[in-house]
């Protein structure tokens, strides 16, 4: 087998063997096959597409490529979620302690944020002495006596997806479904998920502009799972507008223990109660999803849930009196709040604007391993439909620098649009894929 | 400008400006641009294809990459001639000396064979002490003072050129027409040529397989030259079976020089006229193209063309004595005729199987800079149409291996097919574009 071979099939529309696409993931891991074959190759996929019997294969073939961890001797249905990102997401602090307190182990590897959507593992830090960097023993250990675990993804989980997603960064070839789908669930299954909730976001704010491009990167991630015996559900959710009303790291912790103290917002808890409702469901911790739901309800109400972040902190290190008294984390030197220049019916608040702003204060970062600004951010207090007098509060600006500030300030305001006519709220979620 | 950004506009099919085209291939040839955003540029580009517009820049982009030739102060019309390449092609050795015996300055610059089809420079170099890696300068001495130059490229011409099809080759990307288009005129154009003669090959033998891709790389190229004000004629010419007899460096030399003295293959000097005839017309030396043809015969007929052939050799080194005795020419060890094994017309004579066969006997190399036996080849004695008897010598062998020798008589006669029927004779040329 050549590797060019195997470009110029896929190149020619034709369908790779898994076979080669072993073949060729084994030689582009191990360094045989180079950078810019892999790269061209991956253009011809964007360009051409895979067959779902491709895309298993290349998912299978990346998450061979590494460390795989099996759980069932800890579990008995090892349940993950994931999200593709957006912005103020900071559902996992929630759901994870709701599936937890409604007895059903789960741990979860997650990623750092990039881009103007944010990281789970970049939120849980604004907790001192909190570590992301549990061994795969660790991990093991933690699950089995926790029941809870929220790491980062070590190395050698799917590295084969690490090499080629920073080459496809730079080579113009991220946009590929079969690739993004193989990506995310290849990191999944490595990581030992057998049944899994993936909340594929989309909007503006979000890596999937438009539904219907969502719904097939659902179809093909929902596919995959039962191809290889899993089970996935996947979700469509809205991400014109910031879910929640914070972002940014400390200030969305915030609003996390909040909401698992059985407040936060309104669209912020019934989003995480659709999570967690389809992840019981899975975990046959329930036999419908509205029944599901009210066992999630439930564990947010009796703060059986907060007890479980709680007991996930101290697990992992983490100061558990920046829990109790959220005061404590992280804050901004200068908090300014944002009055709405008029009156009217918000019919826009543009979630990447929102994010992107968020990251310019520091809250975010634009390259791999730069540092981040816990503190700061932007609390949006409104929602798309929501009927704002003038001078009222808009937003809440977190910061610590005088001069992003006020751009942040001009950059927000742009960002919210209103009507004089009732403005009908946007739905949180579009539909699932099963 | 950012490399990746230059990338998704191709792969999402719009049209790059100039200036985009100018900074990638800049880019590229220093270093700036790496092989991978390269190969995922390139495979964009076969996948979405270019404007001729897009071609052009690239072409001019790629050009000015390197050192540029200018021989107005040498020559009224800097004239060339490009093959695709083809097996038994030895129409260079014959063309120039009888454009230059009619009057006109030619000097041109040949790469080395590379598969099947055989190169130039290989073939020149049968002749003992002939230089084939002339200056610029040597060059433009030699085109001003003997009038006639056959050296070989120099690194410095076009090579964002030599970098980019090195790439291509390894990356399944060698196939895009603008891609091959803009190869070959960058060179011709580096080279100084403003009018030119291109030999599109088409057929089982040619890289070109059939007439419509053919027509297409023809077009594209003329329409280059046009853009940028040169003058380039493309002729389609057969390349399913041999051109001539002889196949393999010192046969071909031995036949070329056949061919100066006024004899030769009947179809390789109908095509060296050919070819040459648009050469003189391009070069004004004649008026019509009939009159091109007549004015190339005649220098074949009284050794004006050889004579020019023996001033060539000599003014590059070449002992002029293997010109004048072509039996002192490298001559292998095994010489084997074989006699047809039936009567019949024939109606096929693969020209790949004879260029692979020829390769593997050692006449050419499969990888750059391998060395190759000057000596070997084969002499196919007939043309599809031919009625052969059985017994009668089909073809001869030439060879310096016994087991090459078996393993070659075996293939080639595989590649000869007999018909109990009469047989049209193969087409020449299938037209040309202006």
């Amino acid at each position: 087998m050549r590797p060019v071979d195997i470009i110029i099939k896929k190149r020619d529309g034709l369908e790779l063997s898994p076979a080669e696409i072993r073949f060729f993931i084994e030689g582009y891991t191990s360094g045989a096959i180079t950078d810019y074959q892999a790269s061209a190759w991956a253009m011809a996929v964007l360009l051409n597409g895979m067959t779902d019997r491709e895309t298993t294969e290349l998912t299978l073939a990346m998450a061979a490529s590494g460390e795989t961890l099996d759980l069932t001797g800890v579990v008995d249905f090892a349940l993950d979620k994931h999200s593709t990102g957006g912005v103020g997401d900071k559902t996992t602090l929630v759901v994870e302690p709701i599936v937890s307190a409604c007895g059903l182990r789960v741990g979860k590897m997650s990623g750092r944020g990039l881009g103007f959507s944010g990281g789970t593992l970049d939120k849980m830090e604004s907790i001192p002495g909190f570590r992301t960097n549990l061994s795969k023993e660790e991990f093991l250990l933690q699950l089995k006596e926790v029941g809870l675990v929220l790491t980062g993804q070590t190395d050698d989980l799917a590295p084969a997806d690490g090499k080629l997603y920073a080459l496809r960064d730079v080579t113009g070839t991220v946009d590929a479904l079969p690739l993004i789908a193989s990506s995310i669930m290849s990191k999944k299954i490595a990581a030992g998920a057998q049944r899994m909730v993936l909340d594929v976001k989309v909007g503006v704010g979000a890596f999937m502009k438009n539904l219907d491009q969502a719904r097939a990167l659902a179809r093909i991630m929902v596919k995959i799972a039962k191809r290889v015996n899993r089970k996935a559900v996947a979700l469509l959710s809205n991400m014109n507008q910031p879910l929640g009303n914070a972002v940014g790291n400390a200030l969305e912790v915030k609003e996390a223990i909040d909401t698992l103290q059985g407040g936060g917002p309104k669209d912020f808890r019934e989003h995480c109660l659709q999570v967690a409702g389809n992840l019981l469901l899975l975990g046959e911790a329930a036999g419908t999803l509205r029944a599901a739901k009210q066992r999630a309800a439930a564990a947010l109400e009796d703060n059986f849930a907060f007890e479980r972040f709680r007991q996930l902190v101290i697990a992992q290190g983490g100061d558990v009196s920046y829990v109790d008294e959220p005061a404590k984390l992280p804050s901004a030197q200068f908090i300014e709040e944002v009055p709405s220049p008029r009156a009217g019916y918000l019919k826009w608040i543009d979630a990447k604007e929102v994010g992107e702003t968020s990251v310019e204060l520091g809250a975010g970062r634009l390259k791999k391993g730069a540092p981040i600004d816990h503190a700061v951010g932007i609390v949006v207090h409104h929602k798309v439909g929501d009927k704002v007098e003038k001078g009222e509060p808009l937003f809440t600006l977190h910061a610590n620098d005088k001069t992003k500030l006020t751009f942040a300030r001009k950059r927000i305001l742009a960002a919210h649009k209103w009507s004089p006519k009732k403005v009908k709220p946007l739905p949180l979620f579009y539909g699932s894929v099963k």
